[in-house]
């Protein structure tokens, strides 16, 4: 079992420009002056649970054994829907019953998950719109206190979670899709090397052809830099994952595509 | 009377592409190695004296007992504009006398404030632009070393302030402006739950209508979820104020308000 | 010789919406638990590794000795070019080698340069484009835990570095050019007090003229709040450096004028 330490992450979509996060902070710091954070992001598009489910899904292995993964992107604050309260095997969640537990849930199925329910972890305020600091920050302080798991409330064995999408085989060609943009411009697919490898030894050629809406890439490159001047090309990123990139600009914007978006390889 | 913690805020214009904030937090832990951080924020709209306050005054009492807080809008950098050190019953404020801490002397009137006078806790500097780095954050750093509050400079009696703006009646509607939009484009007022509850006694009913330019809302909801789509609704916020927003989307776009926008309640 | 302390500072061009920045934290505390960070800027223009090495060498002194500075602008990454480690007198610096050190070098000629080339320091991955984590976090990380110097691999004396921009006399006119635009609009620019004073005894006159494109600025001001209103002007700022600004709006709008811009002292 892991044991809570006192480093926190943070995500969120409250952006840089308001005092949310600040507030969340300060609330866990009363608590637990011994806490530290590291900001994950809190630049999740507005209510975009799914964008959050992956990146949270993107970092959180990277974490020391014990840290307390605080996820709110939470548009249905303050309604029925449960707050939870989950630890694997190294980790503990905290986030709202909204499928940001997503990709942890299938990576960590025997998951211990309960609703946080104790209203001892509550900070009393006069709405219902901010349980990012109300509730989250408030029981991930009491975690690193070394509150009980079972003092948070009953167990939950029905999260909400969201279909992640997956490969498929029309004939020959597996057809995947884009699942982030980041920051460059890159198209990040949830195409894997295991996948690449399964079109390799099916069409028996050594480099796939990868189709992403009318553009067409033949092969791969080892890194960024091999990429040609102005044109898409592909590798597989640290990640493991099949990314298609233009050298030095933004391919999202020159294929105008993005999340959602079809790929294909033969 | 507080003791000043190692845990510093800090509240800027300086925004996140310069190496500002970093220089003042080098400057503070080669004084201070073992302070920390917290980001209040950094994108106050650049020189916006009355956002800041407004930020500021949003989050500190979330902070634990002893925080010191740093907040730097200055536009007056350089000038003969006083640099303030102030303490209340639990916390530490470092800003320029530019109204920065109108708030914060409208809620502990009975605060000890000093000009920043003495040059052993100033950083010597070619010229006159960045007292965050070179002033306050210095005094900050030297402050959580324990020197006395007194050695910092003479007391200051006229801090310079803004009028905050306070809900006035027009008959039986109570009339109030809005003070800050959020990322999410939602409206915060000045209006809070108490106001609401002296209109309805006023008005004998027991849901208030709500006004915003030519937009009418009738009544509150209790959560963001139970707001109508495409609809501007209204909320007690978990600060104890009204708040207009739309279910999802930004109603400061949809309504084309702003700060300074006026909302009646009746 | 520094001793490295757990102070890490991260300055990359990863942006804050994707998790980039939180997996090098997460890797950093996995070896080191005690490690701390300070965000440098992540907002560097993507792939600009010559805004990135004013950003550093616009910092780096401020902090304290023994700080870890590990700055990833890295558009080669996972290409032939070496991964840099270097110490000076007082702090460590991580880079690739494509320049990004070049005025760190040049303040500190005598800086014992290594390339990081322990596979021990590496995290295996399944790619090569992210070595912001997978090598630049893991070097910093156990070079905080006190892991010998020449561990990292061997000496490298040839970095690559790009040519500084130095003013030049045309007749009895000094040019120079900007050489950083701030959050504000400033236009900062690679002349000194020092040059000015060269001008003033070069031209015998008390007050330097500016021009910059068509704008003639006739001499200086003391702090920004002494300066015309709409109108540019021009001081020293803090860093020793002439700035040109207008008051409380951004210079490089009115003029259009940006990074590269010829300026002109006589």
């Amino acid at each position: 079992m892991p044991h809570p330490s006192g480093l926190i992450t943070l995500l969120t979509d409250f952006g840089d420009r308001d005092s949310f996060v600040a507030s969340m902070k300060g609330v866990v710091l009363t608590i637990n002056p011994h806490a530290t954070f590291v900001d994950l992001s809190h630049h999740v598009p507005p209510h975009s649970v799914e964008a959050a489910a992956y990146l949270l899904d993107s970092c959180y292995r990277y974490f020391p054994k014990g840290t307390v993964n605080v996820a709110v992107v939470d548009p249905g604050v303050g309604s029925e829907r449960r707050a939870l309260i989950a630890k694997s095997e190294r980790y503990f969640f905290l986030a709202p019953d909204n499928g940001l537990l997503t990709y942890i849930l299938a990576d960590n199925p025997e998951m211990e998950v309960r609703e946080i329910e104790n209203e001892d972890y509550r900070l009393p305020s006069a709405g219902h719109t901010f349980d990012g600091r109300d509730l989250f920050a408030q029981a991930a302080a009491w975690l690193t206190k070394q509150q009980s798991f079972e003092s948070f409330g009953r167990l939950v064995t029905d999260c909400k979670t969201f279909t992640i999408a997956t490969p498929t085989w029309e004939g020959k060609t597996l057809v995947g899709e884009i699942i982030h943009v980041d920051r460059f411009g890159n198209l990040i697919s949830n195409l894997t090397q295991q996948h690449l490898e399964e079109v390799r030894s099916s069409a028996k050629r050594r480099q796939p052809s990868i189709r992403i809406g009318k553009q067409a890439i033949e092969g791969l490159v080892a890194c960024y830099s091999e990429g040609a001047e102005g044109q898409p090309s592909a590798l597989i990123d640290s990640d493991g994952k099949l990314e298609v990139f233009v050298k030095e600009a933004s391919v999202s914007d020159l294929l105008k595509a993005g999340r959602g978006a079809r790929i294909e390889v033969s």
